[in-house]
């Protein structure tokens, strides 16, 4: 893909693009069912809607910390290295 | 891919093209099967509109922030590398 | 991929990319199926909030470690390798 | 992917990063896999929750295992290879 | 994809990264499987709890053993080749 391949700067901005690129793919995934799970739950028993909502945003945001770790590498990579 | 590739000019579009198009996979579906739950929760309880919309949209923004940060890897890799 | 490739720091900045990017999809999954399985019990069963919600984030903190651990090697070979 | 590579440091960052990279994806889904069940067991018969928590602990840290022993390989990999 | 490559010190960290992160992907998502499995046991049936964990943990240890043996061959071929 990359043949004679001499320069770093070549190198670094397809890397910061495949670390938030891949980086992004589970958790997205990953909150979409965490949603998903949360909208059948209110569906089913709209009175669990606060406990509903309030775990489901905390279960999120620990997805969320995956994407910011990939989000962080990719930064780190582009101003860093 | 790249035979030869010596100049970061070169890269620097493609990298910028596979930060946000595979950083836009994972949200894409995952936003897909938040709404899907949604449409199953009302259709399944219409008088959980409110609660369903509500807890949909937070919840469809935290993995639209995931595609952002991918957005912003796209852009930082435009304009910056 | 990399042909005539010759400097280390050619490889590092795709290497780091790699580590964080393939490690998040896998926990970032993962917690979202766990998230899911919390709403649903919510859902099923509004009274176990406390204890859905306490044994999702043990378990999620779980997942959330094997992410950390890609992290950490993220950062290994962006700052020592 | 290396083509007259001749230097085992141009390999060793992408080889730690394949290390944990791909070691990360099972057990991330794993752990997932097995916090849903658990979730789903809580939802179903709250009073087993010890029960399911403790068994969810013992069994997820045996998925843990798997990742970290890929952990251990790549930091093996950085450090000594 | 290793081309030309006239040193084994080349090969050996990619040889056991791929063996330990291809090797933990199904033992990984394995025992996850294993334990949902047990979750879910346990939810419908509480008094068979001690059965249910006897049971996972031979299961999910023969699958641990599946990953003990790409640990040990990445050990191997990172030592001893």
């Amino acid at each position: 893909m990359f043949a004679n391949v001499t320069e770093p700067g070549v190198v670094v901005p397809m890397a910061a693009a495949l670390a938030i690129g891949l980086g992004a793919l589970g958790p997205g995934i990953g909150i979409g069912l965490a949603v998903k799970g949360a909208m059948e739950a209110i569906g089913r028993n709209p009175e669990a809607e606060g406990a509903v909502r309030l775990t489901m945003i905390i279960g999120a945001a620990l997805a969320e910390a995956v994407a910011i770790y990939a989000f962080v590498v990719a930064v780190i990579i582009a101003f860093v290295l």
